[in-house]
C-alpha cells in the first residue's frame, strides 16, 4: 500500500473472462485416459484466481512513478479515513472492545452468521416501522466486502448478469467476474448529481439479470440519492422483478443539507439485501465487521435465499468475535457528537475542496453530499499532453507529489477521485498544488479561444 | 449452535453436484431472446449456494431429539476448546489485544494479505533452516478456514479433483463442492493409528488431481503422523507431481510422547501450502486469524500461484487488524507453560477417556496423540437396535444427554468422535453414561457367544 513507488501499467482495460488458463495437468499426462501419471510438475492458478482482478489494488500497488522529491507526498487515493490520524474512532468504541476482551465470553466460535445477541443489536438499531428487522434478518460478515460477496454468491450463478453503477466501486466487478457473473454497467449522470440514468438502466435488464446494485451514498461520487430518486429506482426494480443489493456502507454519512434514506424503508415489494458495516461511520475499516440486512416483506427471497446465505457464511465462519461482542456497546454508547464531528469535518473539507477545484480552469468538480469522496472531471481537451486520467494523475504524482485515483479505476475515464478525509491544511495544500499543476499544463482547446480568456 | 433440540434429518448423504437449480429468470421470460422483461418474481439461490453444504453444521444445527431431562447435557460435539470455560487463553494474549487497541495504530485497512510486520513475525516464528520462510511467504487470512478456501481456490479449477482424507474435516468437501471441484477420498487406517493407505491414495491420482490435503495432527482422529510416514507421503506427492495443502491448524498440539513435524520441513521438492492459525493452540477460535505459509523451494508454484493468492485475498481484505497488531506479542510473550498446560490437560483427558471407553464392550477407541479429539468405533453388530452411528449418537443424547458427533460427519460411518476438552469430571461422567448406554443396548452378535462371555 506504499504509494511512493508508482507505475501505472494498465490503461483501464479489464481482463476478459475468456482469457483463462485452465489447469488440466502436466504436459505428459495421457490425454483421453481417465488416469495418467503426471511425469512433471505443472501447477497453474485456477480460472477463478485468474479472473480475480481488483483494479484499484492493481493500479495502486503497481505504481512506480516517483513523487517529486522536493514536495512531501499527499496521498488522497485510499478510502481509509484512519490514514492521517486526524479521525480516530471514539474512545467508547475502543473501550467496548476491551470490555469484550475482559469478559472472556467472546473467544470461542460464534454461529457462522454471528452471535444472536449481536444480530439483535443490529436489527434493533436499523429497525424502523416501514422496514422492520429482527435478528433472523441479520447476517454478520467479515467486512462489507464479504457481505457483498455473499449477496452476489447467493443471488447470481455463472452466466447471469448483475447491474453495476458506472462510476462505481470496483469490488462489484472483481467479485462478479471471479464467479463467472457478467457485469452490465448502468450510467450515473454527473450533471444530475450522479443520479441513475433510469432509462438506460432499464434497457440493460434481461431474463438473466440476477440483481441490481445500488450504492448510496456513493463511492466514488460522494452523492446521495433523494427520496424521490430512490422511489424511481424501486419502481424500475419492481416492474422488472429484479432484487436489489443496496450497498449502504456509507449510510448515515451525509452532510447536514441532505438526508440519507435506507432504500428498504421506501419499498414494501422489492426484496432488498442491504450491506453495511462498521468500517466508515465508526472509522475502523481494519476491524472487518460488516452485515447483511435482509428485507423481504413479500417473501420473495423466502427461506431459500436466507438458507443460501447461511450456508455460504459457513465457509469461513464470520467476523472476529471480539468485535461482535463489542457491537452492543459500540452502537449504544458512541456519542452523537462523534458522528456529528466526523460529518462536519467532512462537509467543511468537501466545501473547501469543491471551491478550490471549481476555480481551476480545466477541472470540473461535482459537489458531494456525503461519504468521503469528491469526483473531478478533467477537461482533457485542455490537457493535450496527457492521454487520459491515468496519465494525468500519474504526472500529478511525479510533479506535485499529490496522489488521487484516476476514475478509470471506477470505469469512468477522464475524472479523478479525491479523498476528503485529510486534515484541512493538507487538503488546501493539495488543492493549490493541483492548481499549479493544471496551470502548467493547461492549453486552450482548438477553436474555443473565448473559454480560455474567461 | 444450541444442541439441546436435536433432530438428525440426514443419513450421511451429501448433495450431488448435479442436483443444482440454476436461476435463469422468471417463468414468463422470453426464451431464445437476448432480452425479455420478467413478468413475475422468481429469485432462486445460485448453484454455488445450493452446492455449499456443511454436514457438521447441518447435522448439529438441525438436531431435534430432546436430551434426557433428568440428566444435565454434556456436549462433546464441537471442536471449540473455549465452551467449557476451563481453557481460557493466556492473559498475555488478551493483553496483546488491548495494547494493539490502545496504540490506535491498527484501525485502518491493512494490506489484504496482512501487515508486513505481522507476516514477518509469523515467518520468523515458523522459519527453520530446512524450510526457510520470509514475510513474502506468509498470507494472513480470516481463520484457517479462509486459508484453506484460498488454497483450494488458487490450486483447483472446476472439473479438477482434490484428495481428501477419510475420515476428515468436513470443510474440505464443503469448500471444494461449492467451487465445482471433485473430492476423492483416501483412506486413513484406524488399525495403523490412522496412517494413510498410501497405495490407495496413489491409485486415486489422475491428471486432473490439483492437490492433496494432508491434515496432521488430525481432526477427527487426534492422530499424529511419524516422520517416516510423512516422508512416504512426500514421496508419493513427488512421484505424482501433486502439490500439498497441509492443514496444520493443530500443529504443535501433540502429547509428550509424540513429536509434531511440519510437513514442509521434510521436503525440498514438493510445493506445499501450509495452513494454520491462532484458533486452537492459542484457544481463540472466534478471533478468526489464520495463515498460509508458502513453501516452494523448487519454484514450482512460482509467482503465478503467489499472485493468485494475493488476488484472491483482495476479495474480502484479510483478518481483523487488531488481532494482526497483537500477533507479535502473542507469539513472543505467551509463556511456554501455557502451551504445556493445555497439552498435559488434553493428554490426561485423552488417557482417561481412552481407558474408560476401551473397557466398554462394543466400543473400540483409537488412542490419540494430539489435537483434541478421540475416535471410537461402534461395533454395530452388537447394537442391532441402531441402524448406524447417527442413530447411536442420537439415542445417546435422548437417553444419556451426552452428545458426540457421529463420524458420518467425517464420512466414516460406525464411529463417533469425542471432544476431549471438557473438564475431567465431565469427561468421566460422560464416559460412565456412555458405558451405561452401551450396557443397556449391547447384544451378543449371532454366532459369537464366546465374545460376549469374556
Ligand atoms: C462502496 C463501498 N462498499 C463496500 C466497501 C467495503 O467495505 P469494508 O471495508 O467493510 O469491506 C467499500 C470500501 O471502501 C466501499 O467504498
Ligand atoms: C482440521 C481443521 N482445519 C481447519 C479448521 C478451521 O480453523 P479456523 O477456526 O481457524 O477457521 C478446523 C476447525 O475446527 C479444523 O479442525
Amino acid at each position: 500500500m506504499d504509494p511512493y513507488v508508482i507505475q501505472m501499467n494498465r490503461k483501464g482495460s479489464l481482463p476478459s473472462l475468456l482469457n483463462v488458463h485452465v489447469n488440466i495437468g502436466g504436459k505428459n499426462s495421457l490425454p483421453g485416459k481417465g488416469k495418467g501419471r503426471k511425469a512433471r510438475w505443472s501447477v497453474k492458478p485456477s480460472a477463478m484466481a485468474n479472473n480475480t482482478f481488483n483494479p484499484i489494488r492493481a493500479i495502486v500497488d503497481s505504481m512506480k512513478v516517483k513523487p517529486n522529491p522536493d514536495k512531501t507526498m499527499i496521498s488522497l487515493s485510499i478510502g481509509d479515513p484512519t490514514v492521517f490520524g486526524n479521525l480516530p474512532t471514539d474512545p467508547e468504541v475502543t473501550q467496548a472492545m476491551k470490555d469484550a476482551l475482559d469478559s472472556g465470553k467472546y473467544n470461542g466460535y460464534a454461529p457462522s452468521i454471528g452471535y444472536l445477541s449481536s444480530r439483535e443489536e443490529i436489527a434493533s438499531y436499523y429497525h424502523c416501522p416501514e422496514a422492520p428487522l429482527e435478528a433472523k434478518d441479520v447476517i454478520l460478515t467479515s467486512g462489507c466486502s464479504q457481505a457483498i460477496e455473499l449477496c452476489l454468491a447467493v443471488l447470481a450463478s455463472p452466466g447471469q448478469n448483475i447491474l453495476v453503477p458506472r462510476p462505481g466501486f470496483s469490488l462489484y466487478r472483481t467479485l462478479a467476474e471471479s464467479m463467472g457473473i457478467e457485469v452490465k454497467l448502468y450510467n450515473l449522470l454527473p450533471e444530475k448529481s450522479w443520479e441513475i440514468d433510469l432509462k438506460q438502466l432499464e434497457s440493460l435488464i434481461d431474463e438473466k439479470t440476477a440483481c441490481l446494485i445500488v450504492n448510496n451514498p456513493s463511492n466514488p461520487c460522494g452523492s446521495v440519492f433523494s427520496r424521490s430518486h430512490l422511489q424511481k429506482i424501486l419502481t424500475v426494480a419492481a416492474r422488472q422483478c429484479v432484487p436489489i443489493l443496496a450497498d449502504e456502507i456509507y449510510g448515515d454519512m451525509v452532510f447536514s443539507d441532505s438526508k440519507f434514506e435506507p432504500l428498504a424503508n421506501l419499498s414494501s415489494n422489492v426484496p432488498i439485501l442491504s450491506c453495511g458495516g462498521l468500517a466508515k461511520r465508526w472509522l475502523v475499516p481494519g476491524w472487518r465487521l460488516g452485515w447483511i440486512l435482509i428485507h423481504d416483506r413479500r417473501d420473495i427471497f423466502g427461506n431459500e435465499i436466507r438458507d443460501g446465505l447461511v450456508k455460504l457464511s459457513q465457509r469461513i465462519l464470520g467476523p472476529c468475535t471480539i468485535v461482535q461482542g463489542a457491537l452492543k456497546s459500540i452502537l449504544r454508547r458512541t456519542p452523537q457528537e462523534f458522528y456529528h464531528n466526523t460529518l462536519s469535518f467532512l462537509k467543511s473539507n468537501a466545501d473547501l475542496c469543491y471551491g478550490a477545484l471549481a476555480a481551476i480552469p480545466g477541472l470540473w468538480p461535482v459537489r458531494p453530499s456525503g461519504a468521503m469522496y469528491l469526483m473531478v472531471k478533467i477537461e482533457m481537451e485542455h490537457f493535450p499532453e496527457f492521454e487520459n486520467d491515468v496519465e494525468f494523475t500519474e504526472r500529478l504524482v511525479a510533479e506535485q507529489s499529490v496522489h488521487c485515483l484516476p476514475a478509470t479505476c471506477f470505469e469512468y475515464p477522464n475524472f479523478f477521485r479525491v479523498v476528503i478525509t485529510a486534515p484541512e491544511v493538507m487538503m488546501l495544500e493539495a488543492c493549490s498544488r493541483i492548481q499549479e499543476f493544471c496551470e502548467q499544463h493547461y492549453h486552450c482547446a482548438a477553436g474555443s479561444q473565448e473559454e480560455c480568456d474567461k
